[in-house]
């Protein structure tokens, strides 16, 4: 089998990377996708980085058994934790992690440097995007908070309307009032985020660019992609995604069709024991 | 030691069971308390009942070890999967959960039979709410339906405001609609949604009574502590509550003072290990 034809592995905790998985199905439609949400062991934000390692070392494994020409880890804690341990392991394989190339897309498009970021809980504290930015740019003032109310919001598929607008109202007004030094970056650290954009936007106005670093992993997995000579050739047409998961197949295709923006019926999701 | 004068064990997944030792607390102010949140383990509900069942009488013998004179298990997960099998190792302790006082208050407070449950997803796919209440009142009409945005509005601090009125509103609405059928109880089914309690009554309005089990908690607590001649002699003056988490005490802390009602510092939480 020719490896430029063969799918991409994409990674998750759960369902989250559905949005990352739905902007690189947008971005590269002649490819195809095995997407894996090791929704038995969620959430990985509390576990330790050892732990997240050896789960993502396992789930990457069972994506390279089935034939992948490429890894992107769709999961925030994940790529903080085991992008190395990953890419020592398939060092094959071109590996993507989502905090780069969101911190990177946050630092081109702000004019100011004064850049928001807004994530889960342990993605706030574990301070990896605070750190990715300030790599790229040292003087960047990097404000970070979380905001799990919004997950909760994502995940009942409540992407607009009253409680949405007000929730983002509390967690944003502060931070965003009418003075000059406001941020003018918002970085989507949370993978559930993307499908509250339009309604961010809406709240913050046109002062504030809403970052959603999955065109920006596309962009990332794409050059990858090109630099090996593996990209699928133009009119392919790539296969839908595959879709397995390690846990709750039902909750997964309810939860999931709002971050793939389509229905999904539960038959449509596998499920794998890692 | 005197058993009367021994605490009472409190235990949950996390630390939704604060509000349930709250209501305890004012209940029976005499008495002392040791509260455990198995926090390094939660959440519960995902989890088989036999690993639930394992993790319940770990923490209970961690509380018995500490002497104790009741258990009281403020966690719906492991009411549902775990009562029996701790009132069986437990024999010499009343062993009390939140499930059937919850159901009871239910049937006591509708005129109606008609009777909404709102839990978590997990207590609501389980089943455990429409079982108890139909095993008090077979011919009651019991509908049940899931609020995780609740959950997270709770932790976050917010019960009240624009977020909570517009979430409630979404989810109630429809099922309290002004037809004459509408149910007449609403049992808060999941241990974070007291605090919410005030915000709900207020949407419901008049018609519809909102049931916390917690208060049902207290009372049944409270009878087999007298059957047993067990309760604390009255001005025996009780102890603050020892409180003692499995992981992240400064989150269990600051979500914690929320659920108990006033500020909480992260000394005040001990971290064990089960």
């Amino acid at each position: 089998m020719n490896a430029a034809s063969q799918a991409i592995g994409v990674f998750d905790s759960g369902v989250g990377g559905l949005t990352v998985l739905r902007a690189l199905v947008t971005a590269l439609p002649d490819e195809s996708w095995i997407y894996l949400g090791d929704t038995a062991r969620l959430p990985y934000g509390t576990k330790s980085a050892t732990t997240v390692q050896r789960y993502a070392l396992r789930a990457a494994e069972v994506l390279v058994e089935r034939g992948i020409k490429a890894l992107v880890v769709a999961c925030n804690t994940a790529s903080a934790a085991a992008l190395p341990a990953l890419r020592e392991r398939f060092a094959h394989l071109p590996v993507i992690g989502v905090v780069e190339p969101g911190a990177a897309a946050a630092v081109a498009a702000s004019r100011t440097g004064r850049i928001a970021v807004i994530a889960t809980e342990s993605t706030v504290a574990g301070g990896a995007y605070v750190r990715a930015i300030a790599a790229l740019q040292p003087d960047a003032q990097v404000q970070s908070l979380a905001c799990q109310v919004f997950v909760a919001l994502a995940e009942e598929g409540w992407i607009e309307g009253e409680a949405v607008l007000a929730a983002a109202h509390r967690y944003l007004d502060g931070w965003f009032a009418t003075d000059a030094a406001h941020p003018d970056v918002l970085l989507l650290g949370c993978t559930h985020f993307p499908v509250l954009a339009p309604v961010l936007s809406q709240v913050l106005g046109p002062r504030v660019s809403v970052v959603d670093a999955s065109a920006a992993v596309a962009q990332t997995l794409c050059r990858a992609l090109a630099e090996r000579g593996l990209l699928a050739p133009s009119g392919h047409q790539g296969s839908a995604p595959l879709l397995l998961a390690t846990d709750g197949v039902a909750r997964f295709a309810r939860v999931g069709a709002t971050f793939l923006g389509h229905a999904l019926a539960a038959e449509h999701v596998q499920l794998v024991d890692l």
